[in-house]
């Protein structure tokens, strides 16, 4: 199987990395030359464009950083479809939205070619370690003769069903995110106003079943109330659960805490919080 | 130090064995005297009431079942009450009110007494093995004193200030509990009127930053939908949720999503669902 | 039928004279003597204190403006219990919470006399015209026997059952206020924010069905922003809000907009706004 | 000034019959031609098709039932826009959303014409009596120059600026009647399970600063439980809401109470009570 990899940033080039060690030939494209360097030491060569990719490929992954970024290396004389054709394959393991995964389903269809959207869960070290989650929806017949390159990326790799579950799984995670992060933050203003000591509440909260990675990490930054560096925008999220609760309504499911919980994010962005990290709608409920 | 030991229940009996095991000379008071024999062949003595146990006490450790439980071996004729004298300390470890434990503390000042609450966090496998959480308040002379035998019960022992904040604290807890137990649930809600695989939710849920042991515990049931055998009954939880909030209105500070988790929880109760365990608070979200 | 009447203030001064004018006859009270003088003039006879009031009377009407009040002219050795006895009637159309109503039956009931709560809705202008509403709950009988005065007082009377019903309708009916002046605030919000005239708005909704005299009174001021006069304290409605909020979850009512609007309360008193009127919580949902 | 009317139901049929005995000279279609008749015996001319109306009029008023229908009549090379030439103006009558009415306007200027929203508030009495209140929006040229013609149709009439607004204002005049009928609901629910009399509720509510037609309308079908005849359907008004909270979102305001109460509007949909009455969303709300 010859694969084309397009995208070479920090995930794309730690992934890409991890296929040429388990063997894959493969073709590379990045925008920036010179991030192919140390991938054309291991054997890479590189394409003149998406679309030489994409011709000299029968399976195509892409790993770009915005829906903007996917629709550049994908559309246009240069891009990946214009290299389609019958019989290739197109994975794009790029965070997106539900509706470029569908148009690039639906362009890839239109030349014949399969086409699997593959979001993934974790960041540099899991890149590098080969320890993502991929979270694949869409063509299965892509899914199946992809997995011997996904199993070299992610250790844990799920088929979500048709294009577009995996974008609606992320906002059926970040919804809990969201009432985690509330739920916490609510906990710390109730012991604040209440005289307790907050630092032995999150050890307290650390030490039975709710503990979790994420209460560890953005608890002591909501009790100190300073700073909160953006791992996640808080407008980003708030445009999550804007999505939530949309595709909430499509399907009829009330979600009270959820719209609850929407307005108090609507309430951060309002106050000026939307660059801040999600963790700092603390803000709008600390009295 | 002499030790008095009363309440051997599941919990109280493995605490005292640890006791025992350590060195510490205990006379002990069981209800039913059958519990008592066990402690005995490790050196326990039985005394003929509470108040006997504190009359031939230093210290006086307490672990009841409930409130009404801590009053029957407290108050009356044979009550540790009338045992205690100037310069004893009574040592509460059974999860009461704060109402009960400040009238603990009030009634042994009287007796020139000193009094501490030490609740645990954990159940029959941390009792025996000594690792419980204990979150005590109260006199401070007092935690000091019996810092020795508290360390021989738990692995991790907080003191949070004043009598009634180990219940102020568990209120907090809780709260976070209730909020995490609803964003899970409207979250698999969510998901499954999406035709999202529930099961695969789930195990993204606990493939990345807000795994807990909880959402693995908890998970599985409000996906089935069936069964939600009581591990901590909704009724007793939404009680919670009321106290969480007043506490909340004394302090003035606003809790717009825990306030509507509460009507969750009190929706749960009108459909009958009291019994059954705090996180059947899903049934009346999945529409 | 001899009459008593203690309490002489704006509201029952004037209610007072209306029973003089209509032929009855009086015995009143007051703390402050020279508010008994207009009603001499009319025929009234002044007694001693509230207990001789009550001794001299086959009904004893109170119009006092708190509970606290309400208890200094009940309670004691000169209060109005003192003095009443078997086959009297006290008619307290003071507005108080259902427990001092509650309250002041049992002790009536002990000396054998019978009681009726019969606040009132409407201030100076009905009380003089005599176009008060009543809302009477308590000893039918009595409710009975001293319609011949209540119709001399108000134009619409009202029997609401058991003693406690006219407190927990009034928190019915201040729900549904807070419920009117938040969906108005609201309104005012959006339309504001979205840049459209307010006093166009606040116009158009006095056209339509909506049409009602609190709208007419609150949106001009809410549409300002200013000055919130307060003709209803907010802290007295948040007050409200919470006790309807408990009745609710005594019957396991769940009240999901109520709830939210609850935390809006909190958060105007949170904010200071405890002293203004309640419209002011118009203050916390403006962005 | 000649007028054109295109449209001549219930609605346009009463507002058409009001210009000519004002004195108007008229040119008329619709659809079925037998509604014309009445008309015409007052002087009307009948014309061919929308685009005919236009070309024979300096205004063209239309008053349609629905988007759709506007669309009919608008467009295609019979419809209003073919007639349409510079100078002459175009008075949409129909209640639309903002975009449809954005895009008559723009396909109005492409022509060189001016054109003016102006939905009406009101039913078949206010048609025939030239009582509506009518909300124009657009361009303020043609308002004044249409204003004649207005006058006779309504008997208040304000311009809310451009176009557009006119939808919003009734975005937020429904977000208002939406809390009112929440609120409604669950003060009737909060009576109802505390074993107050109900009817007395809503008498009470009549007699004072809250008083307003909806509440004797809709209040005694609440009360009832059993049937909702729509006036309004509530699943259009649950879309008025989510269009509500996104117009809020666009401009950062939150709208915590209704967000709330579009939870309940939608757990009714979920039920099946679309096509009822909007307030039978108090059956989702009485346990």
């Amino acid at each position: 199987m010859k694969v084309g990899f397009v995208g070479l940033g920090i995930m794309g080039g730690a992934m890409a990395t991890n296929l040429l060690k388990a063997g894959f030939k493969l073709s590379i494209w990045n925008r920036s030359v010179d991030k192919c360097a140390p991938l054309v030491d291991l054997g890479a060569t590189v394409a003149a464009s998406p679309r030489v990719v994409a011709e000299s490929s029968d399976v195509v992954v892409a790993m770009m950083a915005t829906p903007a970024a996917v629709q550049l290396v994908r559309d246009g004389s240069e891009g990946i479809m214009a290299g389609l054709s019958a019989g290739k394959g197109y994975v794009d393991m790029s965070t997106v939205d539900a509706d470029t995964s569908i148009m690039s389903a639906m362009l890839a269809h239109e030349k014949g070619a399969l086409f699997l959207e593959a979001p993934v869960s974790g960041s540099r070290n899991p890149a590098e370690d080969a320890t993502l989650l991929i979270m694949a929806a869409g063509d299965c017949e892509l899914y199946d003769s992809s997995f011997p390159l996904l199993e070299k990326m992610g250790k844990k790799i799920l088929f979500l069903g048709e294009t577009g579950n995996a974008a609606r799984m992320k906002l059926a995670n970040n919804l809990v995110m969201c009432g985690m992060l509330t739920a916490l933050s609510e906990g710390i203003a109730l012991a604040s106003g209440s005289g307790l000591d907050t630092a032995q509440f999150l050890e307290i909260l650390d030490s039975g079943a709710l503990s979790n990675p994420m209460f560890r990490l953005k608890g002591p930054l909501i009790v100190a109330n300073k700073e909160f560096p953006a791992a996640f925008p808080l407008q980003l999220m708030q445009k999550d659960l804007r999505l939530a609760l949309r595709l909430a309504e499509e399907v009829e499911q009330p979600l009270f805490a959820t719209a609850t919980i929407n307005e108090l994010y609507k309430a951060a962005l309002a106050q000026g919080l939307g660059d801040e990290d999600s963790s700092a709608v603390s803000r709008v409920i600390r009295k």
